[in-house]
């Protein structure tokens, strides 16, 4: 498996049931579809450099003031840019952990340092991840829940990487992609304390629009707001990333809905897994972590259905998978192709 | 007027018509409508990274090699991508030129080197060019047409280019994203010659497909080619833009007919613009650039008519003015505005 490959992939498998994206299960809100669909036409000029009805509800959706954000093609723009603009000489990283942070820091450079999280210890991000924040580091990312474990980072913990990075001088970059789809509480009150703190999030996989590519950057230091705004390419956000973002937003009722619904499937999911000797890691996001005595990717591909191997992450090798918490009915076609898989 | 500033910002001048965007007049392909309309449920998954059926779309249209193709997110993406491979220590572009090429130049620290094309020889790219390119050059920025003249350049001042670059050691990017709309041949066959040549398009302009950002790069150098795609960012080209530009690249009748409609239209513009006293570079285009005695921008702003104000270009000053060629219609609206903003 390629280093920097990611799950998602349904055009190598397009008759597959894809567990291996990490969407919001509900999909893309119907408002959304609409607005799409009614908009073509001006899908022919240039986007708004601005983003400014998009900036503007990403301030009441996040509760910041419109300096503080930086409307990106996704996430993966957002850390490209954060690298570009930082230029981090060295990097601290968890490990399992997103590999789009690496591919970022190696696009300028950078030294990737790995915190291994370890399974003896259940994966959990703990204070020895702040302790190992020294003055050789420019620049943390932290995932809020992290994948592929799906575990939050506790309160304190996170205070703790966030004094030791100012004392630092570092940057923490806490990429919380997948807080909105955990009943966990974000981390945007920390912004107005720790000007040394970027939060990342993507609409990609809150309302399911990955193949748009939209999400945003909110940062402490407005200063550094605005370098990062210019680090971007003129028009980088799209105009239906830019259409779509702007109707999602304002679905606070749907995304409370994504959110039991997720924390009631993953139980689900997480119980089968158990029932059939799976080690699952107890996460709290739209996906699972689990171990299997061996690679069952191909096994599940025989089954039209695919999951995400885990083995291109630091840390973790072909016994460890990756599943997102789909829809009741998909979970029930998993759920009996494990069955059959792990017999 | 800001440095990086472009035109086809309509956010800011909504109820006027848009003379500052060089887009296809005749709008997006309806095929490309319809596409879009009926995939939006598509747009819900992460894009095809390897974009496959649209690089098998680039090379039938263009008749390359797949291994020659990086398709990109507009061609500012391929900009980004080109000096960030590249990492150029100095670079030559033309003034006045796209300022584009600077903006990511200097993300990368680049030095800019100008090679000034005077009014006085009409703005023509000539052998000077060519012998300005010296070792100390990395790359070379040119644009056949060049924007915002809209005039081409000759492929005997393009071949010496191309030579004084290869013996500099220096890798020439032809910006060839306005050529598609006019009635001159591309310089594809060039990139079996000479593998220092990129060439960047966009199907933005061509077939006005400007809010989705989707363009391209071909390479006479294929190792080059592959770290380029992984310069980007992994799903860099969205759904609806890899299903647009699919749809439009077999559109070659539609292409054909905007190239008769463009010419047409320019000379309808070019004598309304000399007969009410302007300046007119004998541009091949679907734009015109276009002297007056002062700026005629708040002018033609209060007819409701958007211009570009070219003030921002090097070696251009504020009586220097761009206009697309629109539709007929608008086209009169314009050259009524004209006689009595010039009058």
């Amino acid at each position: 498996m390629r280093r920097f490959e990611h799950g998602g992939n349904i055009y190598e498998h397009p008759h597959c049931v894809d567990f291996s994206a990490n969407l919001n299960p509900l999909g893309m809100p119907d408002v959304a579809r609409g607005v799409l669909r009614q908009s073509v036409d001006a899908f022919a000029n240039y986007p708004d450099p601005s983003c400014r009805d998009l900036v503007s509800s990403i301030c009441t959706f996040e509760g910041v003031l419109s300096a503080q954000v930086v409307p990106c093609a996704g996430a993966s723009d957002a850390f490209a840019r954060i690298c570009q603009v930082l230029r981090p000489a060295k990097a601290l990283v968890c490990a399992p952990g997103y590999s789009g942070y690496e591919q970022s820091l190696e696009q300028v450079g950078a030294q990737v340092a790995y915190h291994l999280l370890d399974e003896c210890h259940g994966f959990a991000v703990g204070y020895d991840f702040a302790e190992a924040i020294d003055s050789s580091i420019d620049v943390v990312f932290l995932a809020n829940p992290n994948n592929p474990t799906g575990l939050g980072v506790s309160r304190k913990v996170l205070l703790a990487c966030l004094d030791a990075a100012r004392a630092a001088h570092a940057t923490v970059v806490l990429d919380e992609c997948f807080i909105d789809l955990t009943l966990h509480q974000g981390s945007n009150d920390l912004l107005a304390i720790y000007p040394n703190l970027v939060i990342v999030k993507a609409l990609t996989k809150t309302f399911a629009l990955a193949g748009l590519r939209v999400g945003y950057a909110l940062y402490g230091d407005v200063g550094l707001a605005t370098r990062l705004c210019s680090a971007g390419q003129p028009w980088a956000v799209s105009v239906p990333a830019q259409l779509a973002g702007v109707a999602c937003l304002s679905e606070r009722g749907y995304l409370a809905d994504s959110r039991s619904y997720i924390a009631c499937e993953r139980e689900v999911l997480a119980q089968a897994l158990e029932a059939a000797g799976m080690v699952v890691v107890p996460g709290v996001a739209n996906y699972l972590l689990f171990k299997a005595p061996r690679n069952l990717c191909d096994a599940f591909l025989e089954h039209g259905i695919l999951v995400r191997s885990c083995d291109n992450y630091v840390g973790l090798d072909k016994c460890w998978h990756r599943i997102a918490v789909r829809t009741a009915e998909q979970n029930a076609l998993f759920i009996q192709a494990l069955k059959e898989v792990a017999s």
